[in-house]
């Protein structure tokens, strides 16, 4: 298993609910590609979204972000977590 | 205190030791800037970087980067955290 850190563009004005809502879109795909996800954050201001999530592979990753109806622009393998 | 993500470029291949040196730099100066580094994320691959923090303002965290030597390119406030 591998950290993901997927980044998103168009929450511009998003609120709370409606984030939460595409989020819970993620979590019906993730069993099936073996994908667990960690956490979200989003800024409303610039519309940018974080999704960190564990997996098999970056395909697996994106494909869950397919199926939910959200592609995200960039995803990146974490090899490094720093606390 | 707000939740900030920023994001950084130029990490390729860059090594374990040389990231937890970077983010060393960083926690040197965050409590002059009522900063607290949560965790730290890197790609060595593409070269990116996404460090979550909490503090009191967007310049505060720009400032703890700058001190460090190391600019966030981008940084955001994450005004939703969604589990």
């Amino acid at each position: 298993m591998s950290l993901f850190m997927d980044v998103h563009s168009g929450f511009k004005g998003a609120t709370r609910e409606q984030l939460e809502a595409e989020h819970r879109k993620d979590k019906q795909y993730e069993k099936e590609e073996g994908v667990r996800f960690v956490r979200a954050w989003a800024d409303p201001v610039s519309g940018k979204a974080f999704c960190l999530a564990e997996g098999p592979n970056i395909e697996a990753v994106k494909r869950v972000h397919q199926k939910a109806g959200h592609p995200a622009e960039e995803i990146y393998e974490l090899k490094y977590d720093i606390e």
